[in-house]
């Protein structure tokens, strides 16, 4: 009877325990970019960035330069979203963590004469960024994979599908004027510097 | 020996199931607004916001309108953050949950030809608003609290000081034109129509 209630007690304790590091697993696993990405180096969008992403900062770009060709020019604003733990590393380190994913969603954009002047904000996807910092060089072969991320594009009318071909085609010309700051503007994302 | 091996489990169950507990109100505690408001209504700025708020949207407003006297009019970014599970509460109900908090934090910024356009980004903290949704008119004396919201402002020569003295005076005429939308700016806010 008493090694009975030994044995009860005892595995009560290891299922409470069990549900309490899986509870805590799941907040870290948040972090790993390497989960959105399979043996090849092939990169998913991220779901549930919105909610469960931080927002490191956006630019607003005016008369913006149309990604999409046969578009007008137009107001642009880019919302750029981390995984949870990179903002916190970055301002203890001055580096992203291997595993950091970012996604940059941008926006087209509506504006108006609101009560403190010409406002201008978010409305209507257009594409969506997606970087893993990877520090350890994991895919050579892949031209996706190079200089120390994996990058990325998606676009609405197939927001599930990876649509770039080669970081130097797709994405090194926008980004090469961040290069020394490991490719990311961080001038416009203030969580970087102070909480 | 078997009755001490008995309890040695219970009180192990006990523990790990404590901390279980713990962790998850952590994480639940984080969105009752109301912990940051003493008994007459005093609003506190919440600490930690960067990091542990969801962004809702920005808006760049573009040759605004200073609100520190003595300014110059020239752009300004705003961050809208609130307390979690805020938007999705809201994407269900259509409704902001009472005890939500909305920082508002407002930026200078600077701007130059990126590779993209005319870029605007975030710079240097001009001042803070904070709402905190009350559904149940909790301080009917409190001229701080008006129309469902307590409001509150705060200025980073003294951060920590709500300096607001009245909703109808220092609030209500910027927001008017929100009125209809429980007096926050929704439609600059994509995380609140979807995920």
């Amino acid at each position: 009877m008493e090694m009975k209630l030994a044995s009860i007690g005892v595995v009560l304790a290891l299922i409470a325990l069990a549900g309490y590091r899986e509870a805590r697993s799941q907040v870290h696993k948040t972090c790993d970019g390497f989960d959105l990405v399979d043996k090849s180096g092939n990169i998913r969008k991220p779901v549930g960035y919105r909610d469960h992403y931080q927002i490191l900062g956006t630019f607003t770009v005016l008369d913006a330069i149309p990604m999409a060709s046969g578009s007008e020019r137009g107001a642009e604003i880019h919302y750029t979203y981390a995984s949870p733990g990179t903002a916190e590393y970055y301002r203890k380190t001055g580096q992203f963590p291997d595993g950091a994913v970012l996604v940059k969603e941008v926006f087209g954009s509506d504006h108006g004469p609101l009560t403190t002047g010409d406002a201008h904000w978010a409305s209507g996807t257009k594409q969506w960024f997606v970087m893993i910092k990877d520090a350890k060089g994991r895919f050579p072969q892949n031209p996706l994979w190079s200089d120390g991320w994996g990058w990325a594009l998606f676009k609405p009318d197939s927001p599930d599908k990876q649509i770039a071909t080669g970081f130097a085609k797709d994405c090194q010309g926008c980004h090469i004027p961040a290069s020394s700051t490991d490719w990311v503007y961080v001038q416009g994302y203030p969580v970087l510097s102070s909480k």
